[in-house]
Protein backbone atom coordinates (compact mmCIF):
# COMPACT_ATOMS: atom_id res chain seq x y z
CA UNK A 1 0.00 0.00 0.00
CA UNK A 2 1.66 2.57 -1.38
CA UNK A 3 -1.12 5.44 -1.10
CA UNK A 4 -4.20 6.54 0.98
CA UNK A 5 -7.73 4.66 0.51
CA UNK A 6 -9.02 5.91 -2.65
CA UNK A 7 -11.82 7.79 -0.62
CA UNK A 8 -9.00 9.65 1.13
CA UNK A 9 -7.55 10.79 -1.83
CA UNK A 10 -10.29 12.12 -3.49
CA UNK A 11 -11.13 14.16 -0.64
CA UNK A 12 -7.08 15.64 -0.10
CA UNK A 13 -7.83 15.59 -4.57
CA UNK A 14 -10.91 18.31 -3.56
CA UNK A 15 -9.21 20.10 -0.91
CA UNK A 16 -5.86 20.59 -2.95
CA UNK A 17 -7.83 22.57 -5.97
CA UNK A 18 -8.53 25.25 -3.32
CA UNK A 19 -6.29 28.30 -3.53
CA UNK A 20 -3.55 28.33 -1.44
CA UNK A 21 -4.14 24.80 -0.07
CA UNK A 22 -1.36 22.29 -0.88
CA UNK A 23 -1.15 18.44 -0.80
CA UNK A 24 0.16 18.39 3.14
CA UNK A 25 -2.71 20.66 4.19
CA UNK A 26 -5.17 18.95 2.16
CA UNK A 27 -3.84 15.77 3.95
CA UNK A 28 -3.89 17.33 7.19
CA UNK A 29 -7.02 18.59 6.50
CA UNK A 30 -8.55 15.36 5.50
CA UNK A 31 -7.51 13.20 8.58
CA UNK A 32 -8.85 15.93 10.61
CA UNK A 33 -12.75 15.26 9.39
CA UNK A 34 -11.89 11.43 9.56
CA UNK A 35 -10.88 11.57 13.28
CA UNK A 36 -14.28 14.01 13.67
CA UNK A 37 -17.97 12.11 13.85
CA UNK A 38 -19.93 11.97 10.44
CA UNK A 39 -22.23 14.29 11.10
CA UNK A 40 -19.60 17.00 10.23
CA UNK A 41 -19.49 16.05 7.08
CA UNK A 42 -22.82 15.65 6.39
CA UNK A 43 -23.17 19.55 7.42
CA UNK A 44 -20.11 20.26 5.54
CA UNK A 45 -21.51 18.68 2.15
CA UNK A 46 -24.79 19.99 2.64
CA UNK A 47 -23.22 23.84 2.88
CA UNK A 48 -21.50 23.02 -0.05
CA UNK A 49 -24.56 21.87 -2.04
CA UNK A 50 -26.54 24.81 -0.89
CA UNK A 51 -24.25 27.75 -1.74
CA UNK A 52 -25.04 26.50 -5.49
CA UNK A 53 -28.16 25.69 -5.27
CA UNK A 54 -29.42 28.51 -3.08
CA UNK A 55 -27.42 31.08 -3.78
CA UNK A 56 -27.94 33.43 -7.67
CA UNK A 57 -27.03 36.62 -8.74
CA UNK A 58 -28.86 39.43 -8.13
CA UNK A 59 -30.78 40.91 -11.28
CA UNK A 60 -30.04 44.53 -10.85
CA UNK A 61 -26.81 44.74 -9.27
CA UNK A 62 -25.32 41.28 -10.11
CA UNK A 63 -24.57 40.38 -6.19
CA UNK A 64 -24.65 37.33 -4.85
CA UNK A 65 -28.28 36.35 -3.22
CA UNK A 66 -30.61 34.11 -1.90
CA UNK A 67 -33.63 36.26 -3.00
CA UNK A 68 -34.11 38.39 -6.05
CA UNK A 69 -33.90 41.52 -5.93
CA UNK A 70 -30.99 41.39 -3.29
CA UNK A 71 -31.60 43.23 0.31
CA UNK A 72 -29.93 45.98 -0.72
CA UNK A 73 -31.58 46.57 -4.17
CA UNK A 74 -35.04 46.12 -2.32
CA UNK A 75 -34.42 48.12 0.65
CA UNK A 76 -36.26 51.67 0.05
CA UNK A 77 -34.54 53.31 2.75
CA UNK A 78 -31.17 53.33 0.40
CA UNK A 79 -29.70 56.40 -1.69
CA UNK A 80 -31.10 55.74 -5.54
CA UNK A 81 -29.32 58.23 -6.67
CA UNK A 82 -25.67 56.73 -6.02
CA UNK A 83 -24.43 53.75 -7.33
CA UNK A 84 -21.13 52.02 -6.58
CA UNK A 85 -19.64 49.97 -8.89
CA UNK A 86 -17.71 46.79 -7.64
CA UNK A 87 -15.39 44.03 -9.38
CA UNK A 88 -16.85 41.51 -7.39
CA UNK A 89 -19.60 40.63 -4.73
CA UNK A 90 -17.14 40.30 -1.73
CA UNK A 91 -16.24 44.27 -2.16
CA UNK A 92 -20.25 45.10 -1.20
CA UNK A 93 -19.68 43.16 2.03
CA UNK A 94 -16.13 45.25 2.63
CA UNK A 95 -18.17 48.63 2.07
CA UNK A 96 -21.15 47.11 4.22
CA UNK A 97 -18.76 46.83 6.71
CA UNK A 98 -18.02 50.43 6.79
CA UNK A 99 -21.70 51.42 7.78
CA UNK A 100 -21.17 54.50 6.04
CA UNK A 101 -22.42 53.95 2.54
CA UNK A 102 -25.73 54.38 1.61
CA UNK A 103 -26.65 54.21 -1.59
CA UNK A 104 -26.93 50.76 -3.93
CA UNK A 105 -24.06 49.14 -5.50
CA UNK A 106 -23.79 47.49 -9.31
CA UNK A 107 -21.26 44.27 -9.70
CA UNK A 108 -19.03 44.50 -13.29
CA UNK A 109 -18.37 40.62 -12.88
CA UNK A 110 -14.23 41.00 -13.48
CA UNK A 111 -12.21 43.93 -15.42
CA UNK A 112 -11.38 44.50 -18.18
CA UNK A 113 -8.41 42.05 -19.41
CA UNK A 114 -7.61 41.28 -23.14
CA UNK A 115 -4.67 39.00 -22.52
CA UNK A 116 -7.47 36.53 -20.52
CA UNK A 117 -10.06 37.05 -23.17
CA UNK A 118 -12.15 39.26 -21.07
CA UNK A 119 -13.68 42.26 -23.28
CA UNK A 120 -16.44 45.04 -22.12
CA UNK A 121 -19.30 42.56 -23.44
CA UNK A 122 -18.16 39.99 -20.82
CA UNK A 123 -18.83 42.11 -17.86
CA UNK A 124 -22.26 43.89 -16.40
CA UNK A 125 -21.54 47.01 -18.22
CA UNK A 126 -25.18 47.65 -20.40
CA UNK A 127 -27.16 46.72 -17.18
CA UNK A 128 -25.23 49.58 -15.86
CA UNK A 129 -26.29 52.01 -17.92
CA UNK A 130 -29.67 51.17 -17.74
CA UNK A 131 -29.88 51.85 -14.39
CA UNK A 132 -28.47 55.13 -14.88
CA UNK A 133 -31.18 58.60 -14.26
CA UNK A 134 -30.55 62.17 -15.31
CA UNK A 135 -29.33 62.29 -11.44
CA UNK A 136 -27.37 58.98 -10.93
CA UNK A 137 -23.63 59.41 -9.22
CA UNK A 138 -21.78 56.53 -10.04
CA UNK A 139 -18.51 55.62 -7.78
CA UNK A 140 -15.93 54.13 -9.39
CA UNK A 141 -14.66 51.54 -6.82
CA UNK A 142 -12.69 49.21 -8.80
CA UNK A 143 -9.54 47.41 -7.66
CA UNK A 144 -6.19 49.77 -8.39
CA UNK A 145 -4.75 47.29 -10.43
CA UNK A 146 -3.61 47.59 -14.10
CA UNK A 147 -6.59 46.03 -15.14
CA UNK A 148 -8.94 48.09 -12.68
CA UNK A 149 -7.53 51.14 -13.63
CA UNK A 150 -7.83 51.02 -17.30
CA UNK A 151 -11.14 49.39 -16.96
CA UNK A 152 -12.75 52.34 -14.85
CA UNK A 153 -10.95 54.62 -17.56
CA UNK A 154 -13.03 52.64 -20.11
CA UNK A 155 -16.35 52.69 -18.00
CA UNK A 156 -15.77 56.58 -17.20
CA UNK A 157 -15.23 57.12 -21.25
CA UNK A 158 -19.05 55.46 -21.83
CA UNK A 159 -20.54 57.27 -18.91
CA UNK A 160 -19.38 60.55 -19.57
CA UNK A 161 -21.51 60.85 -22.80
CA UNK A 162 -24.37 60.09 -20.63
CA UNK A 163 -23.80 63.72 -18.65
CA UNK A 164 -23.98 62.62 -15.16
CA UNK A 165 -21.80 62.44 -11.96
CA UNK A 166 -18.86 60.17 -12.08
CA UNK A 167 -16.42 59.73 -9.19
CA UNK A 168 -13.81 57.10 -7.76
CA UNK A 169 -12.33 56.63 -4.46
CA UNK A 170 -9.63 58.93 -3.52
CA UNK A 171 -5.94 57.69 -3.76
CA UNK A 172 -4.12 57.79 -1.00
CA UNK A 173 -2.08 57.11 1.90
CA UNK A 174 -4.31 54.60 3.96
CA UNK A 175 -4.87 55.57 7.65
CA UNK A 176 -2.53 53.83 10.37
CA UNK A 177 0.27 53.34 7.75
CA UNK A 178 3.90 54.49 8.12
CA UNK A 179 5.15 57.01 5.55
CA UNK A 180 8.14 54.62 5.45
CA UNK A 181 6.77 51.96 4.01
CA UNK A 182 4.59 53.90 1.51
CA UNK A 183 4.92 53.21 -2.23
CA UNK A 184 6.35 56.05 -4.55
CA UNK A 185 3.44 55.94 -7.03
CA UNK A 186 0.73 56.35 -3.78
CA UNK A 187 3.03 58.74 -2.50
CA UNK A 188 2.32 60.77 -5.32
CA UNK A 189 -1.19 60.51 -5.73
CA UNK A 190 -1.49 61.32 -1.58
CA UNK A 191 0.10 64.50 -2.90
CA UNK A 192 -1.66 65.52 -5.64
CA UNK A 193 -5.05 64.69 -4.27
CA UNK A 194 -3.91 66.98 -1.35
CA UNK A 195 -6.90 68.68 0.64
CA UNK A 196 -7.03 71.79 3.13
CA UNK A 197 -6.85 71.52 6.56
CA UNK B 1 -27.37 44.10 4.67
CA UNK B 2 -24.72 43.52 7.23
CA UNK B 3 -23.69 40.06 6.46
CA UNK B 4 -23.30 37.68 3.65
CA UNK B 5 -26.65 35.56 2.95
CA UNK B 6 -26.84 32.51 5.23
CA UNK B 7 -26.00 29.72 3.19
CA UNK B 8 -22.78 31.39 2.11
CA UNK B 9 -22.50 32.13 6.07
CA UNK B 10 -22.86 28.37 6.44
CA UNK B 11 -20.48 27.12 4.14
CA UNK B 12 -17.64 29.78 6.05
CA UNK B 13 -18.70 28.40 9.14
CA UNK B 14 -17.80 25.07 8.25
CA UNK B 15 -14.61 25.85 6.99
CA UNK B 16 -13.19 28.12 9.93
CA UNK B 17 -14.15 24.72 11.94
CA UNK B 18 -10.84 23.24 9.98
CA UNK B 19 -7.41 23.39 11.80
CA UNK B 20 -5.64 26.61 10.44
CA UNK B 21 -8.29 28.05 8.83
CA UNK B 22 -9.40 31.08 10.03
CA UNK B 23 -12.27 33.04 9.53
CA UNK B 24 -10.91 35.12 6.30
CA UNK B 25 -9.29 32.11 4.45
CA UNK B 26 -12.67 30.56 5.17
CA UNK B 27 -14.64 33.34 3.28
CA UNK B 28 -11.77 33.14 0.57
CA UNK B 29 -12.04 29.59 -0.11
CA UNK B 30 -16.26 29.92 -0.15
CA UNK B 31 -16.22 33.02 -2.54
CA UNK B 32 -13.71 30.98 -4.89
CA UNK B 33 -16.26 28.14 -4.60
CA UNK B 34 -19.15 30.49 -5.36
CA UNK B 35 -17.01 31.28 -8.74
CA UNK B 36 -16.66 27.42 -9.97
CA UNK B 37 -19.27 25.31 -11.22
CA UNK B 38 -21.72 23.91 -8.99
CA UNK B 39 -20.29 20.37 -10.61
CA UNK B 40 -16.98 20.75 -8.38
CA UNK B 41 -19.28 21.28 -5.22
CA UNK B 42 -21.03 18.40 -6.12
CA UNK B 43 -17.26 16.28 -6.19
CA UNK B 44 -16.31 17.68 -3.17
CA UNK B 45 -19.77 17.05 -1.14
CA UNK B 46 -19.55 13.31 -2.38
CA UNK B 47 -15.83 12.64 -1.03
CA UNK B 48 -16.82 14.68 2.12
CA UNK B 49 -19.70 11.80 2.51
CA UNK B 50 -17.77 8.98 1.23
CA UNK B 51 -15.05 9.41 3.51
CA UNK B 52 -17.18 8.66 6.29
CA UNK B 53 -18.96 5.52 4.76
CA UNK B 54 -16.18 3.94 3.03
CA UNK B 55 -13.68 4.13 5.06
CA UNK B 56 -13.61 2.05 8.15
CA UNK B 57 -11.03 0.58 10.77
CA UNK B 58 -9.15 -2.75 10.17
CA UNK B 59 -9.71 -4.93 12.61
CA UNK B 60 -6.49 -6.62 12.85
CA UNK B 61 -4.14 -3.26 13.05
CA UNK B 62 -6.92 -0.60 13.51
CA UNK B 63 -5.63 1.86 10.38
CA UNK B 64 -8.25 3.30 7.79
CA UNK B 65 -9.06 1.11 4.88
CA UNK B 66 -12.05 0.44 2.48
CA UNK B 67 -11.59 -3.18 3.04
CA UNK B 68 -11.06 -5.31 6.19
CA UNK B 69 -8.31 -6.38 6.66
CA UNK B 70 -6.30 -3.70 5.00
CA UNK B 71 -4.07 -4.27 2.21
CA UNK B 72 -1.06 -4.31 4.30
CA UNK B 73 -2.44 -6.92 7.04
CA UNK B 74 -3.65 -9.14 4.42
CA UNK B 75 -0.60 -8.50 2.00
CA UNK B 76 0.70 -12.24 2.56
CA UNK B 77 4.46 -10.97 1.54
CA UNK B 78 4.95 -8.80 3.98
CA UNK B 79 7.33 -10.02 7.49
CA UNK B 80 4.55 -10.72 9.45
CA UNK B 81 7.37 -11.16 12.70
CA UNK B 82 7.85 -7.40 12.86
CA UNK B 83 5.03 -5.24 14.30
CA UNK B 84 5.15 -1.27 14.26
CA UNK B 85 3.37 0.44 16.74
CA UNK B 86 2.26 3.94 15.62
CA UNK B 87 -0.24 6.50 17.01
CA UNK B 88 -2.25 7.50 14.07
CA UNK B 89 -3.07 5.91 10.80
CA UNK B 90 -1.50 8.65 8.78
CA UNK B 91 2.06 7.52 10.14
CA UNK B 92 1.83 4.53 8.53
CA UNK B 93 1.72 5.97 5.27
CA UNK B 94 4.78 8.24 6.70
CA UNK B 95 6.31 4.89 6.88
CA UNK B 96 4.86 3.33 3.34
CA UNK B 97 6.60 6.14 1.61
CA UNK B 98 10.00 5.14 2.48
CA UNK B 99 9.69 2.17 1.16
CA UNK B 100 12.06 0.54 3.30
CA UNK B 101 9.76 -1.66 5.99
CA UNK B 102 8.02 -4.51 5.14
CA UNK B 103 6.59 -5.66 8.68
CA UNK B 104 3.30 -5.08 9.59
CA UNK B 105 1.77 -1.89 11.47
CA UNK B 106 -0.29 -1.56 14.75
CA UNK B 107 -2.29 2.25 15.30
CA UNK B 108 -2.57 2.51 18.79
CA UNK B 109 -5.21 5.12 17.99
CA UNK B 110 -3.91 7.59 20.54
CA UNK B 111 -1.53 8.25 23.49
CA UNK B 112 -1.96 7.82 27.19
CA UNK B 113 -2.51 11.61 28.60
CA UNK B 114 -4.24 11.39 31.97
CA UNK B 115 -4.97 15.09 31.80
CA UNK B 116 -7.25 14.44 28.87
CA UNK B 117 -8.85 11.56 30.53
CA UNK B 118 -7.20 8.85 27.81
CA UNK B 119 -6.00 5.68 29.93
CA UNK B 120 -4.41 2.31 28.80
CA UNK B 121 -8.11 1.03 27.98
CA UNK B 122 -8.93 3.14 25.53
CA UNK B 123 -5.91 2.23 23.32
CA UNK B 124 -5.98 -0.47 21.12
CA UNK B 125 -3.42 -2.33 23.01
CA UNK B 126 -5.13 -5.76 23.58
CA UNK B 127 -5.40 -6.22 20.42
CA UNK B 128 -1.58 -5.74 19.35
CA UNK B 129 -0.84 -8.47 22.89
CA UNK B 130 -3.53 -11.14 21.01
CA UNK B 131 -1.28 -10.77 17.88
CA UNK B 132 2.36 -11.39 19.83
CA UNK B 133 4.03 -14.51 19.04
CA UNK B 134 6.98 -15.55 20.01
CA UNK B 135 9.43 -14.66 17.71
CA UNK B 136 7.54 -11.47 16.91
CA UNK B 137 9.56 -8.25 17.22
CA UNK B 138 7.71 -4.89 18.71
CA UNK B 139 8.55 -1.59 16.61
CA UNK B 140 7.47 0.91 19.17
CA UNK B 141 7.29 4.28 16.20
CA UNK B 142 5.47 6.63 18.59
CA UNK B 143 5.71 10.44 18.68
CA UNK B 144 8.72 12.10 20.28
CA UNK B 145 6.45 13.73 22.62
CA UNK B 146 6.36 13.71 26.62
CA UNK B 147 3.13 11.48 26.34
CA UNK B 148 4.36 9.24 23.28
CA UNK B 149 7.67 8.52 25.27
CA UNK B 150 5.20 7.62 28.38
CA UNK B 151 3.42 5.93 26.09
CA UNK B 152 6.64 3.42 25.12
CA UNK B 153 7.42 3.39 28.31
CA UNK B 154 4.31 2.13 29.52
CA UNK B 155 4.18 -0.39 26.09
CA UNK B 156 7.75 -1.59 26.97
CA UNK B 157 7.18 -3.02 30.55
CA UNK B 158 3.51 -4.41 29.64
CA UNK B 159 5.19 -6.48 26.50
CA UNK B 160 8.34 -7.25 28.30
CA UNK B 161 6.54 -9.74 30.23
CA UNK B 162 6.31 -11.69 27.18
CA UNK B 163 9.67 -12.41 26.37
CA UNK B 164 9.75 -10.87 23.16
CA UNK B 165 12.13 -8.62 21.52
CA UNK B 166 11.05 -4.48 21.72
CA UNK B 167 12.87 -2.00 19.49
CA UNK B 168 11.86 1.92 19.35
CA UNK B 169 13.15 4.26 16.98
CA UNK B 170 16.45 5.62 16.84
CA UNK B 171 17.11 9.42 18.64
CA UNK B 172 19.73 11.06 16.66
CA UNK B 173 20.68 13.94 14.61
CA UNK B 174 18.08 13.96 11.56
CA UNK B 175 19.59 13.81 8.27
CA UNK B 176 20.44 17.46 6.76
CA UNK B 177 19.78 19.18 9.30
CA UNK B 178 22.44 21.58 10.77
CA UNK B 179 24.11 20.89 14.47
CA UNK B 180 23.79 24.47 15.15
CA UNK B 181 20.21 24.53 15.56
CA UNK B 182 19.77 20.84 17.33
CA UNK B 183 17.82 21.29 20.84
CA UNK B 184 20.23 19.78 23.74
CA UNK B 185 17.53 16.66 24.42
CA UNK B 186 18.45 15.45 20.77
CA UNK B 187 21.83 16.12 21.12
CA UNK B 188 22.44 14.20 24.33
CA UNK B 189 20.48 11.37 22.86
CA UNK B 190 22.56 11.40 19.76
CA UNK B 191 25.83 11.26 21.74
CA UNK B 192 24.76 8.16 23.92
CA UNK B 193 23.04 6.50 20.84
CA UNK B 194 26.80 6.86 19.20
CA UNK B 195 27.84 4.10 16.51
CA UNK B 196 31.35 3.23 15.22
CA UNK B 197 32.34 4.37 12.17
Amino acid sequence: MESFPQSVNHLIDQFSKLPGIGRKTAQRLTFHILSLEERFSQTFSNALLNIHTKISHCSKCHSITEDDPCTICSDEGRDNSIICVVENPYEIFVFEKTNSFKGKYHVLGGVLSPLDGIGPEDLNINSLIDRIKPNTEIMLAINPSVEGETTSLYLAKILMEKNIKITKLARGVPVGSDLEYIDQATLIRAMEGRTSV
